[in-house]
């Protein structure tokens, strides 16, 4: 008797600097993975042909399994058709049918095409965190604040393929001013250049802060990665600022809760794995701002997945 | 030929105060209406008779046409086996099983159950201003501010029933305490009890405002029904309370419309009925604060059916 033939899906994590894909099994496990540049300032038909290499190469490394198809994790909007729009950093980009596109230079390969946070969420309720949880909100924070929603195990995508965009709920009408319009966006306190320049005011005052070291005495090299870094390793104001953070993201995921009745949110992104600290620093905020019935059933947990959740979850879309 | 026998449903609104059961038919017209006193104070028991005494009541109204079922729309978190939970104002009402309850005292009839603002939300979905809607948030704004949120056609109830909890999204998480708990609340700024105390300060040095005159010159009468007829009647002190009430109320909407890829929001509720202007301020707020490329698909509407919405909606859990 022959064993069945194995199968795999190609997923494809788009980034603005870099095109990932990688060989997925079914049960999750990454059988390959390489990096390609996206080229994303020479426009669509460029960041595409950059796209078919990368997949082309993953299909030189699939072992004879049987690929089931290629899933892409795309930043911007991705509507129900497989248009991706407005990706932020990616030139004269507007709306590119995406699906379209990729059937033409793969005729007869199933493709799906997911928004890359969506995509994420999607890796951690398949192969991650929330494998044994049925509905959670999924929050990547890193460079913004993105969201994924699971219902019944499902990405909620929304009428246009645009849910999740929890970076911009204001927890404060009258605070600072966000990048995209609106006063007080979770992101302007959170968020990567806003968190890094925080930092860099308070360090004014906290000279023996480890921070400035890994930045080589430089405040404006600060990244989130650094603070996290410190933070990890000790470092008061490093883990101070964190925590504040954290608080100030979890009024903004109490608001998901209590909208969408959810009790479970997990965390992923660069920041997060600062340490536990940060983790419990948003449960409790959560805990302190969802409506009561909710308080007891309030869990935040860690991302499973790392960096991999991008290719695993568009992996996933086909698998 | 016969003429098909006409179809209708008994629908409950079941307040603190009272119950109102009403014979609707399947078109949305209300063809009979009672009122009967809840007894909230007198516990479960008490309560159940008289919605027992509502229906019965309704039931001689029927002119005999068929009957589909019955619907109650209840304060507080309706669990999917129509179990009611907590509502507030309702006396040693922990968790009661009136689904169950009611299904022993009308053996043999349809019995349905929903939360009161989610069965406003479906009686607009259905009857009102979003029956050619698919998807919108039904904003519930009176003594708090609850919602409803419609997709696809339906509710979402979210996994135990709790979901549309907008009232209690913070819109500044350094703002005034809740009562619920929370910290700035959309509800700690615009709901009844905080509307009427910003009224009453505001008042001092507007001895001249209309309001004062509605509530016989006492600000401890103060009621967001007086502000609203002031507001209606052109006071400029109310139009310009429930205009920066608007603008904050907006805030939490727009949150809701970036998390779920929502466009349209229609508002009920006794303080919506002041005139346009309000509306006009909700949307103004909404447009301002969520993401530009939802921006020019925002619509706040009026709701149409005013204070009929809860017994509607509760036949049309039935319909």
């Amino acid at each position: 008797m022959k064993s069945p033939v194995s199968k795999v899906a190609v997923g494809v994590d788009l980034g603005g600097t870099s095109i990932k894909a990688g060989i997925v099994s079914t049960g999750g496990a990454l059988l390959y993975q390489n990096k390609f540049p996206a080229n994303a300032d020479g426009g669509p038909s460029k960041v595409i042909k950059q796209i078919a290499a990368s997949v082309r190469d993953a299909l030189e490394h699939t072992n004879g399994a049987n690929v089931k198809g290629i899933g892409i994790g795309a930043p911007g909007v991705v509507d129900d058709e497989g248009v991706v729009k407005g990706p932020p950093n990616f030139m004269d980009w507007d709306e590119v049918p995406l699906k379209a596109k990729l059937s033409q230079l793969f005729p007869g390969v199933t493709i799906g095409i997911e928004n890359d946070a969506n995509a994420a969420a999607i890796a951690e309720s398949r192969f991650g965190a929330g494998v044994h949880l049925p509905n959670f909100l999924f929050v990547i924070w890193g460079t913004g604040v993105g969201g994924g929603i699971i219902l019944n195990h499902k990405i909620y995508r929304g009428p246009t393929g645009g849910a999740g965009e929890i970076g911009h709920i204001s927890i404060n009408y009258t605070g600072p001013q966000c990048n995209c319009g609106n006063i007080g966006c979770v992101e302007a306190y959170v968020g990567q250049r806003y968190l890094s320049s925080r930092t860099a005011e308070r360090l004014k005052s906290h000279p023996e802060s480890k921070i400035l070291e890994l930045v080589g005495g430089d405040p404006t090299k600060i990244e989130p990665m650094y603070i996290s870094q410190a933070a990890h390793d000790g470092d008061a104001l490093a883990r101070e600022i964190l925590v504040e953070a954290g608080e100030q993201l979890g009024v903004a995921l109490a608001a998901v809760m209590n909208i969408m009745d959810l009790r479970i949110s997990i965390i992923g992104g660069g920041i997060s794995a600062a340490g536990d600290f940060v983790i419990h620093a948003i449960r409790d905020s959560v805990v302190r701002h969802v409506l009561k019935p909710l308080r007891k059933d309030i869990q935040v947990l860690p991302a499973q997945l790392g960096n991999n959740a991008g290719i695993l979850g568009a992996a996933g879309l086909v698998l």
